[in-house]
């Protein structure tokens, strides 16, 4: 029997068809990737290139050879030298596209990816993460600061390096803002954190955790959109992800790498994309959100009924994708102490 | 220099990305399509296959040679045996997966398109929208229909035989009511349908029409998320494609023929999703809302960013978009008198 479920926080629906459900095996990659080099002397971002990224924002560590490297993007589709300021064009609102973008390029090897390096590399990708987060969030006018990865050319980049991504707007668009508002709606009501009842329900149910470590929870949502889809939520209470501690950066450093090497390891290295929601600027402190970390692996193709309705169909159980996780070694570390 | 543009009635932001912008004919599709033939054996959808469907819901002609077809959905998400009732899963709210699905095969001839097809014919399919449109929305608990067409792989189809498709569900998600609750606010402050305001708006500046007709507006919007994004909007105010008139269907048809069929010319057909929005059941006569029809070609890949923020970052100029389709022949007919 097809069955819509509801995400608790966002109110959408999901329709889980489990007469179209196929098999987790079936979303396999089945395009065998080329194996990269170590280092690619054409790669903008490996290392002897460096005059060929903007001047970088943070170098980790600060001398020696690079770890880790934030640079402005160059093809950025922002410019922090615009304004801010809002006018009209006839009806309509516009502004200048203020704003700020940088890359993060995580490791000098060009053949890695979070899934293969070691747990304190991701970890110290996430230091940056947390450095330049707070760094744009005391720059003029910006109110959104969103952390995500492309993985692949069905997650929409075409660059092999490894790298994630950093954009800070002036805009808090509903898209963030309208879930914002529901979640306080709930914490008005129920008294509690919307996201701390979601990990809480997971907590006690389990049947969809992928893992769970002492201040963190990997798991399939209930109303996961599409076969595959990953959340990681923090279980001590907090709205922003500035507000990690270098403690907990540690340990969500493994839980991060083993849940994209679980992906890795039964999906046969798709396509994803993961991305780091935080609250708004200003927003560190509120009780009613939560921030999180999303994976959404590229399996399948959304069409017009997602598009129109809203309404995602997903062709896996979410139960079962969770046990497929479960039981999946992740990918071997490639990266040497 | 990038800027936002907003969106009047979503709320939502865009990023035009003037300096990554790509010359339109970059988006031109590359890979060459097989030429299909006019009839294939193996197609269920092809005349003579008839009972390898499920019973039509409806027949045009009734009698002779059919020209469109209306069949529930053999591989549906959905089940018309179910219960609308929703029920507790814990802290989560979930239903049966009631609701109709149904295919409309838009001709006989296994080549071709709305694009190809003529004017008569895409209105005949849009009068078929309109009957079964009618006979869902008199079904218990039915509160949305979306009425969509998927073109291709990238679309989220793999079925060739030119076909669209109507879902009715009991539910009206967050991504459907949330506009609509926007759009009634603006309805109250500025007392007009905001629809309507962007019609006017399009129609006095002018840079952004593909085609005007008596009763209808084919434009690229101010703020398209994504290249060649084309609406049509209908200019006598109306909630629901319901409300439709035969006379207006048939204008409708030669204006989606060539909205089409300037896609085609222009990108080489390229996949692409269409969907026609309308008011939940019941809101038919509301003043605040509007029906329309939304072209969306899948020539450009969302990435973390589109899916974090909901920002999507256009690589094209929406003024130049439109000139390039306003000055493309729509592709030529292909079915005979």
């Amino acid at each position: 029997m097809p069955e819509f479920r509801q995400n608790l926080a966002t109110r959408e629906w999901v329709i889980i068809s489990r007469e179209r459900a196929k098999r987790p095996e079936q979303f396999k990659v089945r395009t065998e990737r080329p194996e990269l080099p170590s280092h690619d002397g054409s790669c903008p971002f490996c290392p002897g290139n460096e005059d060929r990224t903007p001047e970088p924002s943070l170098v980790v560590p600060a001398s020696g050879s690079w770890m880790t490297r934030v640079v402005p993007n160059r093809f950025a589709a922002l410019d922090a030298g615009l304004s801010p300021e809002r006018h009209r064009m006839g009806r309509y609102l516009f502004a200048e596209g203020y704003g700020i973008a940088e890359v993060v390029i995580e490791s000098p090897r060009h053949d890695l990816s979070p899934a293969t390096m070691r747990d304190r590399s991701v970890a110290q990708v996430l230091d940056c993460f947390a450095e330049r987060y707070r760094a744009m969030a005391h720059r003029p006018a910006i109110n959104l600061i969103t952390i995500f990865r492309n993985h692949g050319p069905l997650a929409g980049t075409s660059l092999e390096h490894p790298h994630s991504q950093i954009i800070a707007t002036p805009i808090v668009p509903p898209h963030v803002q309208d879930p914002i508002n529901l979640a306080r709606a709930y914490f008005n009501n129920e008294g509690r954190c919307v996201f701390c009842d979601m990990a809480s329900e997971e907590g006690e149910v389990r049947v969809r955790i992928v893992e769970e470590t002492e201040s963190f929870l990997c798991f399939v949502p209930y109303a996961a959109r599409s076969p595959f889809e990953t959340r990681i939520y923090p279980k001590r209470h907090s709205a922003s992800f500035w507000g990690t501690t270098p403690e907990e950066r540690v340990e969500l450093g493994g839980v991060l790498r083993r849940a994209l090497g679980r992906l890795h390891g039964s999906l046969n290295n798709p396509d994803y994309n993961f991305i780091i929601r935080s609250a708004p600027i200003g927003d560190e402190d509120v009780r009613f959100y939560h921030w999180y970390i999303v994976i959404v692996p590229k399996v399948t193709t959304p069409a017009g009924f997602e598009l129109g309705a809203g309404i995602y169909i997903n062709i896996t159980v979410p139960e079962e994708c969770a046990a497929v996780l479960r039981d999946t070694e992740p990918v071997e570390v490639r990266e040497s102490e």
